[in-house]
């Protein structure tokens, strides 16, 4: 990556540095200078001499060298001006702090084009515009106007909003949090945030990496790479909502259940990046996950010198679906050797409201010798004799030995903050109530869980690819954007899927001599390119028991289809074998989402999708365990597997039609929408049929 | 309330002071002085002469006077005498501070007895024991170990926790939050938790009332007290779990469904008692009832200096389920006049982010003035310019005269403290997130609706109790608890339930006649007392269409089931009419509660309540509103007024059984548990019909 340069750059310049108290062009000369930044600093400003002792240059090929990183404050009409100037002296690395570009309007947006076009010819990489700059503590480079530099710390983040920055650098400096680097991407114009999350994936200084954000530029870049640093390294994002255009308005039932923030989910899900609800929660999490190891699982033991918090502790793992430890009879043992006999030597422990330190310390390292614990929650309330500094020293002394996560809950303020400090300068992380410590550890058990999963294999199912692409070739060339029943039918028996057999007939008669080949009962269904809910004109008649059923079936539709629809072409009736219903329904569907491309879903016929809006959507290519995982995320999952006695349906098949769906739209990104509905599975071993199928395709 | 001694006392008496720094009798002593408390102090210690300049007594006669509240903290095998003492000096209130009880095992759950028992006879209320005592700041009287006096202010607190009472002394002074009095109310062997919610209920320095509580002492008092004290001030109370012994084992779906968590939460919900999932959340809450009008209605408008957390807001307006004000076009115009251009003029209206206090204060009046808001959420984030404690006054100048909820998140620490400052000084609640303020509004808007429901008017049907009397207390006579499905149905019939049409035959021949005169098909059952589960030994068979065929039935079972169940005593069948299916089959339910008493529940046969456990519960007695709402709570609701063209059934026929059966379990204490299952209903105005009922009873 070639961002290095933003973060620790041999040479600054400041073009557009103000003398001005007050101005961005001098608070930012100013904190570079305050930072206690090492390297060269070129402030540039055509009518000054020197800004506060430092030594002004007129322009950039006055400095005599290039500079690694420029800073941009000058007016939204001077900075394509001034990027054409920076191309020509060869600058790689630009901060484009000015505003009024695409935030504006289309004037401002077509300026923020030009700058773009410049800085790509010149192979000029840039953040901002629009934004607050850049904060690196451990190079002390502070290039920002968003605050004081920070203490350097393991935490990089990235944020699309400048103020929330600022609020963040406000609260963090109050509070001693520490960060490797600080972002603020603004317009986001070139640098966005995955080319950031990729920089600090590789940057040895960040441990996690952090990020509020409004959108993602480019979705299947960032669910690729996310996924990989994800591996790493933890991503913990913000992400808030506003309405996601285009989303919404679909005829299929996965379109209108899918919504953008679905898309979102799936992918954060798929590259395991950790979704934060609040920056308090994300500083909850990111401040474990930069100082504790990572659980091996998700028993935690609670210490406590009182029984209410421990009580609220208890009730929030239950709540959180974590695994309250069960500590062996050797814990026990050893717990009820150092503590009163008061003590409860269970979990959660209580040392008593008199414990001080020692009792504490030993408290802890029983708990976390005891290999049914993987991490511990260490509760404090400030009663008459506790030493709250003593126990964060002993806590934090036998924490650093034992490789498992320690998070303390340490209540109060003025009583226990020598403790609190303590806490803070030997990285054990401080929670304001035991909900949020446990909360806590069930993200990073979560992020353990994911870390673990099985490799991803994507099975390649033998199809008729070549087939579909014929199909879909004539209709895009016709114009043809839905397709209809008889070949969507045709589309999906390619990619593997059984579909009740049948034929088109033109005559009654004809009808009558299919029905009869293909047995009794028959379904008769009108086709027509013009016709998609052929229920609503009357178009499907179920359960004929005979030819003269069959032929006067026929003739009704033909009578009566054309008065209801008379600009529809009526190609002829579909006669088709009626599918025992004694399966389940269920529903596969795909809705191509704008940003991520193809999110499939899955949901049970009726009430269980119409009413519960019971289904699950995650982002193709699925593997057998996405398609697995998706079955199990609903309540459906419950009723296939078997209810009171009913029997089962075959899941792997649902599964298999999950994958090939899956495959399907990934080899044909023309496919915008498809529903197989209903997808009629029975007991494990029969074939499930594909009773009917919704197609819609777009021009790529 | 005879508890003003508690908060407001003459004279204090401190049994057991002590001369040693350290010890409770010490610490208490110094606490009452260092608080200022202005009344008279009288140390009890035989053995000190004085204790740090107090005069000091060798005990109760020799004070001359009765102190108004005596505070005991010797050891608790002298406690009881001390009781005795006082009942002699005519004391009427006294904490007793000492440990040692109930909370330690047997013994001392009898010295705890024992102790109630002197005090009872003698007319004594006293706080305790095991507690950290009682703090009232309007009358600066730290009666207390827990920590220094807070300030005055008008949140009443209650805890059963002391070590949680001690750590939110320490917070809120920390961040100067005022309190009308703290009580550790420790085992409540005495006073409880509903006596001082009665009692701050009264007391005009409180406004709100908190707390934090592990069991309620008695259910029902405090339904009926809760709920007319919530009318009045609002109490937010947090209760932490445990295992509720008592509801889990049960025979019936409600039983199995309903756990002790359930009924606190119906009792809540019916006292209109606001429950806070962290203390934290209890603070938010807290000080925007302490010092904010109730809002209106749920719409919220947001001021912000900053796009970034207005979107944050606006996702947690609409998650949360409250409305996003849309701003009147008169609003709309007065903002274009007074905000800069680039500023949004709609709702989250951004006053961006040079704006200085007199920009959010036009925004703040004009958004408040609008009759489409009713209340507001002022953010703002530290920016170059940011005036925070200029927009600090602004704000809460303008808050003052609008009568409108005003709630302000300012983001940040050190570079918001000064405007923070202000904000607390000025009763403008601070939030430390949108969507802790969000929440908090929330909270405020479901309270309002709380308050303004309608009255509660539970309809009384006529019954014929008589007969119902006859059964259950036959029942009881005879020790049986189980009723069978014949007396059971009874039971029901006699408050108005229809069930279906049948009688018992001992023969076949009869159950040929019986089944003639109701018409086929008919259903046979077989008619024990000894066979609860009647399918299980094949004692069901449904569907009979002939004479011949009830024969046949009747004769298998005769055959048949005493060989499955040699010990069981049977009556004959039960030859019954078959209720049309066409219907939707529902479950009402009775669960006693042990603390709350009957728990009605309501839900829907089949998967919805077997697989997604889609019920609701209700505390009895229900009013139309209450049974209605049970409804609505239920996914099922969607499906009973009708799905995609079904026709919908008889809602208030449902509603109208589950009050029924709320009148019958009101009426019958000793009716521990029933189900009517399933209960039958049809489309609106036909009969809905009870086809099973079972019914257990408990000695009273």
């Amino acid at each position: 990556m070639g961002l290095q340069s933003f973060f620790n750059p041999k040479s600054v310049a400041v073009i557009g540095a103000s003398r001005q108290k007050g101005k961005v062009g001098y608070e930012i000369l100013m904190n570079l200078v305050a930072g206690g930044y090492a390297g060269k600093i070129f402030p540039i400003n055509p009518k000054a001499d020197d800004i506060e002792g430092l030594k002004c240059y007129p322009d950039l090929p006055s400095l005599g060298e290039t500079p690694d990183l420029v800073i941009v404050i000058v007016p939204a009409q001077f900075v394509a001006a001034v990027m054409e100037e920076c191309a020509k002296a060869r600058v790689k690395s630009m901060i484009i702090i000015t505003a009024g570009f695409k935030e504006v309007g289309p004037e401002g947006k077509r300026l923020e084009e030009e700058v773009v076009r410049i800085a790509r010819r010149a192979g000029i990489r840039f953040i901002g515009p629009n934004c607050l700059g850049v904060i690196s503590p451990s190079h002390k480079l502070n290039a920002s106007f968003g605050g004081d530099l920070p203490v350097p710390g393991s935490i990089a983040y990235i944020s699309q909003s400048g103020a929330l920055l600022a609020a963040i650098l406000d609260l963090a400096n109050a509070n001693g949090i520490g960060f490797s680097s600080l972002v603020s991407i603004g317009n986001k114009a070139d640098v966005n945030e995955l080319d950031l999350i990729e920089a600090f994936g590789s940057q040895r200084e960040t441990k996690v990496i952090a990020g509020y954000l409004e959108n993602i530029t480019d979705g299947n870049a960032f669910v690729r790479e996310a996924e990989i640093i994800s591996g790493k390294k933890p991503i913990l994002l913000m992400k808030s909502g506003g309405t996601e255009a285009g989303a919404k308005a679909a005829s299929s039932h996965t379109g209108s259940l899918a919504g953008g923030e679905v898309a979102y989910e799936s992918a954060f899900q798929r590259a395991g990046v950790i979704r934060c609800e609040s920056i308090k929660e994300q500083f909850d999490f990111a401040q474990a996950f930069a100082s504790q190891p990572l659980p091996k699982g998700p028993k935690v033991a609670v210490i406590t010198n009182a029984g209410g918090p421990g009580i609220m502790a208890a009730d929030a793992i239950e709540q959180k679906g974590l695994t309250f430890a069960r500590l062996s009879d050797e814990t026990k043992a050893k717990l009820a050797q150092k503590l009163p006999a008061a003590a409860n030597v269970h979990n959660p422990v209580d040392v008593l409201g008199d414990a001080l330190a020692d009792r504490y310390e030993s408290a802890t390292e029983i708990v976390l010798d005891d290999p049914n614990v993987d991490s511990a929650i260490v509760l404090l309330t400030p009663q008459a004799m506790t030493q709250a500094k003593e126990t964060a020293e002993a806590v934090a002394k036998i924490a650093k030995k034992k490789g498992k996560p320690v998070l303390a809950c340490f209540l109060g303020a003025g009583k226990v903050a020598a403790g609190l400090q303590v806490l803070r300068q030997s990285g054990i992380p401080q929670y304001d109530s035991p909900e949020s410590a446990v909360t806590t550890l069930h993200a990073m058990s979560e992020y353990v869980r994911w870390r673990t999963r099985p490799k991803r294999v994507v099975r390649l199912f033998s199809v008729n690819r070549r087939k579909v692409e014929s199909i879909v070739e004539r209709h895009l060339r016709q114009g043809l954007l839905d397709i209809g029943e008889a070949e969507a039918k045709d589309i999906i028996e390619a990619y593997g899927f059984a579909t009740p057999k049948g034929s088109i007939a033109t005559t009654a008669e004809q009808a009558a001599n299919i029905a009869q080949q293909l047995g009794f009962p028959v379904v008769l269904k009108i086709w027509s390119p013009d016709i998609l809910h052929k229920s609503d004109v009357g178009g499907v008649k179920v359960g004929l028991n005979s030819e003269q059923q069959v032929r006067d079936a026929f003739d009704l539709m033909m009578y009566r289809i054309p008065k209801k629809k008379p600009e529809a072409n009526i190609l002829g009736v579909l006669v088709q074998e009626m599918v025992r219903t004694s399966g389940k329904e269920v529903i596969i569907g795909m809705h191509r989402d704008p940003r991520f491309g193809p999110l499939m879903m899955f949901g049970m016929g009726g009430i269980m999708v119409e009413v519960l809006k019971d289904v699950a959507f995650y982002l193709a290519p699925l593997t057998a365990e996405d398609a697995k995982q998706m079955l199990v995320n609903t309540k459906t999952y419950q009723i296939l597997k078997g209810v009171r006695g009913q029997e089962g349906v075959d899941i792997d098949a649902i599964a298999e039609g999950l994958q090939r769906v899956s495959q399907l739209v990934t080899e044909f990104p023309e496919i915008k929408e498809m529903d197989i509905n209903p997808y009629v599975v029975g007991a494990p071993g029969t074939t499930p049929i594909a009773v009917d199928a919704r197609i819609s395709l777009e021009k790529k």
